[in-house]
């Protein structure tokens, strides 16, 4: 399973998403946070991508691939996603980076259960949050709980951040099968497989936005 | 010393000086890199820089200072700064990482000498380069040499990224008497103080110019 070219899709795609929520949170923060504390939680986020991003990199390294060669098919997506859920003010940060990083992590996941072990591991090392982003959770309450009709505003953001990712995977899936096939390649078809896939992310999307109170 | 109101000045500055140099850093490599690589390159001493500014911060809460009102009072001149010499493509984005940085080092640097062991210690060990910005001089370099008449020009804007820094330093200096009494707190009078300091930031300078082949 190491030397399926899936893998390599894999870990660029999640190497490019890394660096390019690196850059992204880095400019929230720094053009949004309403206070210097609250510029500093996003930038720590922020650098986190960072770390991420380097493990990555050196995996595929080790693993004999070219780290560019290996995000350059999915930067244009991932760019895409990024222009099209940019966010206007300091809720929609929150929120974007909270529940925005969170879908792209549940497809990883996903794949992550058909690889490797030892890749496997590397992969939910990156991907576990450990409490990172709990700053987010509390902040986006706070500001909803003070300011309700704001909630549904960022609700209604929040879908179009699902409907935005959901829409790049595609293309990204249609162009690059044997990614895709990390996804579905599973016994009881590929269409069911798909089915249960989309309900998985609905269901921890809603867990997502309830912890929100949204 | 450690009680001094210019040492919480001096962290704070320094904070914000690194917070501000990451997010700076952060989107000069999403913006002007050439490739993925040189991407990545930047993204990591924009990392470095938070990393650096969490110390900091960390330092000022230990020593019971409030780590946002230490930095608010020098977030303006360092902005400032950052607008003055936004970089406009990849070579001045590599020249200021590397050349821009080290004037703010050269003045911690000073200050660094008149204060307690302790605190002298961790400025010290935030202002390490540590090789990182080798990458720059190396990259700075190469891309002269291919082209000559860029190294006329960047050399011209690397001596504005100079003026404008003495000019925000001053202005800061000006405004915060137990910091600037830091720079030049030393028997012999403040005047010729003064003028060794601007000799070794000038002396320093040249130095990297001519690392870089400018």
């Amino acid at each position: 399973m190491k030397d399926s070219p899936g893998v390599v899709d894999l870990l660029g795609v999640l190497a490019y998403a890394e660096l390019s929520a690196f850059a992204r949170m880095a400019e929230d923060a720094a053009t949004l946070a309403p206070s210097l504390g609250d510029r500093a939680a996003l930038s720590e986020l922020a650098a986190a991508e960072y770390s991420h991003f380097r493990l990555l990199r050196d995996r595929l390294a080790e693993l004999g691939a070219d780290p560019e060669q290996a995000m350059a098919p999915f930067a244009a997506a991932l760019d895409a996603w990024h222009a099209r859920t940019k966010p206007s003010d300091w809720l929609q940060a929150l929120v974007k980076a909270y529940v925005g990083d969170a879908i792209a992590l549940d497809f990883y996941r996903e794949a992550a259960r058909h690889l490797d072990p030892e890749i496997a591991k590397l992969v939910d090392e990156v991907l576990v949050d450990e409490g990172r982003s709990e700053f987010a959770v509390a902040r986006v309450r706070a500001l909803v709980e003070a300011e309700p009709p704001a909630g549904g505003r960022v609700a209604l953001w929040a879908r179009r951040l699902v409907g935005e990712a959901l829409s790049q995977a595609q293309q990204v899936a249609a162009a690059r099968p044997e990614l895709a096939r990390l996804l579905v390649e599973r016994a009881g078809g590929e269409q069911a497989d798909i089915s249960r896939l989309f309900a998985t992310l609905t269901e921890a999307h809603n867990k997502r936005m309830a912890a929100m109170g949204l």
